[in-house]
Formats: structure tokens, C-alpha cells, sequence
């Protein structure tokens, strides 16, 4: 596997609740921001025109275990990695930490669409040059 | 003035922040849902046909002040009224309340556009019988 | 399995993302809303007294299948339901709809912590009187 | 007045509406980010210790104008100052610009509070030790 993508983001008073900790579903944005960083150092987005048609990357599956609590200031290290590129979609995987201390680990499935006119999705195969930019290291099967 | 327009949410976890009450900026969302909601009891919507064209209500000014606490699973009273509608404007005065006790106070002033090829909006003079929907009460100066 | 318990819920405009669509980590706040509201169903809440401690019940696992797009001022219909209460967590199973069609199938688990000072939290088995309000129709293992 | 505080923030695709353009509350949550990373540039915090009590500063009035749009992976450079320190309260007014245009002004309001036992909060005048820290090059009136 290529080496993972890094990035850090310091939790703010709005990723918060009640509870003092960051809102579990405040994860899922954390997993997507560090997609979307991911795309952008490789040169694409989530929006992206490719071999002249929009295309785009909604998400189809996601997941994510909480291990230990985050809290309002904490420097979140967020380290994605491009697990398996399928014929039709890019799976991922986060893992979360604080210093050396995982607290969260997640999968994230986004599928490749075209977007067609009134902004129908209509999902195709990755194409193999995509496919290459997104796992440089892995040879096509 | 019409009567005001009325509606309660029931305050969510999501809502809440690390000092246990409602994060200040849900209540500029709370404040848009019932414009929304006011706007769907006139049979219109954010985003509506209007004469044959797509037209919109962007914000362009929010101001709130925040009175008293507002905690998780609290039923807030949100009720919102058309102060005036401008030549392009409509400015709203939206009150929140627990029981009898005001929570919080808000101004909304969202502009009348019409969307152009390529999302982008053109601002525009309220028509007069939208304007009479939004003010039955108001004669037309 | 006891009859599921049901909630709807209109998406706001603050749901929406730019694709035009919920915004997928919404749908994890979704089923948290529909989690509390099963609870109070109960006579619990999230956050409650139980056999003379304060109890709560975080979350460790979570994960959704989004299989619809969903959008604006949609009604969707949120069924939850309890998989199984295990020594020490509660397992949710939750479907979304549109109508008949299913847009997300999620999970979540919430473990039972009773908050210590600090608010620190000690993880705890279910009691036996949580577990039958819970799963009222099951027999204890 | 003492030279604005400055940050920048890169818009996530969570920031977005329908609409393609960042939801306007969000710009409330930008807001706050700024204050709380200029509370952090002077070695304070939101909840803090002051002279053996915990103090926090909630707020009491946001406002702001929306000038034009801001979309995804825009880069907001993001301006605080603090306008006036009162008796009991800080006001700031917050400027956002992309590059050289400006896209929304506000204002923000916090109240210097001590936090009691069961989280009840009681405003107090702000001690002159920190009202200097806040504004350096202001005599005190």
C-alpha cells in the first residue's frame, strides 16, 4: 500500500456536545475532509472533470469504531489510506490519534459517478489512469 | 402585523456543545427552518418558480441575541414574523421562547434572486404578489 | 424482536451539501435523534439516573449504507429498532425511508457508562430491569 | 487598536448547502474558531482559570452580513479585532475576506463568567489584569 495520507485538525467548540467529547457524527466529516485533502495532493477533487465529463465520488459506505474520548483543543492526527481500488469504487481506510493513542478507526466507500444533466448520479468504472493516481504502488489487476 | 408564523423543535445532543447548552449557531439554523417552514405554509419553498423563473432567498444579514440558556430535549417555541418586506428585501423577527420566557431573539433579512445559468443569482424586486403573500395585511405602499 | 420504534423527520436546507443532497454524516445524527427518542419513548434519556447513578450511554460503533440519494424538505421515515442488548452494550439496527424505498440502513452501538467524577466514564453491564424495558419480549440468556 | 488577529480556514464540503455556497451559520462557527484561536495566541483559553475561579465567555449577540458568496476549498482568510472591552463583556468585530474581496463582516459579544457548582454561569466584570491582555495598547477608562 502506498504510504498513508496525513493530515491534523485541532477539534473546535462546535465539534463538541454535552457530553464534553466530539459528537461521534463530527467523525464522518473528519474522515471526509482527509478524503477530499487526499484528492486535492493528487491534483483531483471531489468535483472533478475527467476525460472531459464532471465527475464525482458520493460516499456509499461508512463507518467507524470510537475508541477513546477527543476533546475540545486536541491536535487530531488523521492518517488515510486508500485500501482497494474496485472496478467501481475506492475504499478507505482512517485511523485517528492523539499522540501515540489511536482513538477511532473508519472505513469510507465512495463510488465513481458521472453527473449527468439535473444532477443525476450515474456510477462507471474507475478509469485505470484514475485508478493509478489514486494507488500508484499497486499493479493492475 | 399578520399573525406570527409558529413552530417547535425539540432540542437534539447534536445541538448541544461542551458547556451543555445550545451551541449559539444552531439557533441562526433554527431562525432558516422556520423562514423555511413559514414559506412552505404560504405553498412556497427556499428554492420555487416564480413567473416562469427559478428564484431564491439567499440570506444577507443574521444578527441573534442569546437571553437565556437552552438545554438538550428542551421544546423550543420559535415564532417568526415578516417585519417589512423591502423593495428587494424581506426582514424577518423571529423570538424563541421556553413556556414564557424568552431565549433568544433573531433578524433575518434574505434578499429575492433569481438563479441564472451556472447557479448564479441576480437579485431583483420583490414581485407584488408575492409580496402580498408574505404581508396579506400590509397595503402596498 | 419488539415492533420498531418510528420517527419522521423533514430534512432541513442545513442537511443539504453542495451536491444538493444530505450530507452524509447527518444521517449518523439521524439515527442518534430517532436513538434518544426511543429512549424517551421508554421514560429514559440519554443522559439519567439508574439505581441511584448518573448513566449514559456513548457510542463505539457506528456505520450506515447509503443506498438513495435524499434531499430537501423530503419526509424520511426513521424505524429503529434493538438488535440485541448484549453484557454491556445496545445494539441498534435502523432503516431510513422515502415512501417504500429504503434510502440507509445504519447500526449503532452505545455501550452503559455510569459517569464518575471528572466525568470520567466506567464502563458497566446492562442491569436486568434496563435490559427488559429494552427488549421487553425477549428472555434473558 | 492592537493589529487584528488573523487565520485562515479552508471550506469543507460539510460547509456547503444546496445552494453550492457555504451555509450561513457556518460563518457564526468561523467566527468562533477565530476567537478562541486569538483566546489561545495570549495563553487563554474558552474555559480557562482566572485568579483560582473557572471563567468561560459565553455569548450574548452575533451578527453578520453576507456579502458575497464563499464555496468549497475557497481559502477565507479570517480577521478578528477587539472592538471595545466593556464592563462585563468583549466585543469583537470579525472580517472575512478572499483575497482582496470582503465576503462577510461581523460582530460577536461574550461575557466574562465565572462557572458555579451544576454549571450555572454569573457574569463578573472582567478583571483589569485581563482586560490589559485582551487590549494591549487601550488605557484603562
Amino acid at each position: 500500500m502506498a504510504a498513508p495520507f496525513r493530515m491534523t485538525r485541532r477539534i473546535e467548540f462546535a465539534d463538541t456536545d454535552m457530553a464534553g467529547l466530539v459528537h461521534f457524527a463530527r467523525f464522518f466529516t473528519f474522515m471526509e475532509v482527509a478524503e477530499h485533502a487526499f484528492l486535492r495532493s493528487l491534483g483531483l477533487s471531489v468535483v472533478v472533470v475527467w476525460e472531459g465529463e464532471n465527475v464525482t465520488f458520493p460516499r456509499v459506505h461508512a463507518s467507524c469504531d470510537f475508541i477513546r474520548p477527543v476533546r475540545f483543543e486536541d491536535e487530531l492526527d488523521v492518517e488515510l489510506a486508500v485500501e482497494t481500488v474496485g472496478r467501481k469504487a475506492v475504499h478507505y481506510a482512517i485511523e485517528m490519534r492523539l499522540g501515540d493513542e489511536v482513538v477511532a478507526r473508519g472505513k469510507l466507500t465512495s463510488v465513481y459517478c458521472v453527473i449527468r444533466e439535473g444532477g443525476r448520479l450515474e456510477g462507471r468504472e474507475v478509469p485505470v489512469a484514475l485508478r493509478l493516481r489514486l494507488q500508484p504502488d499497486r499493479p493492475i489487476v
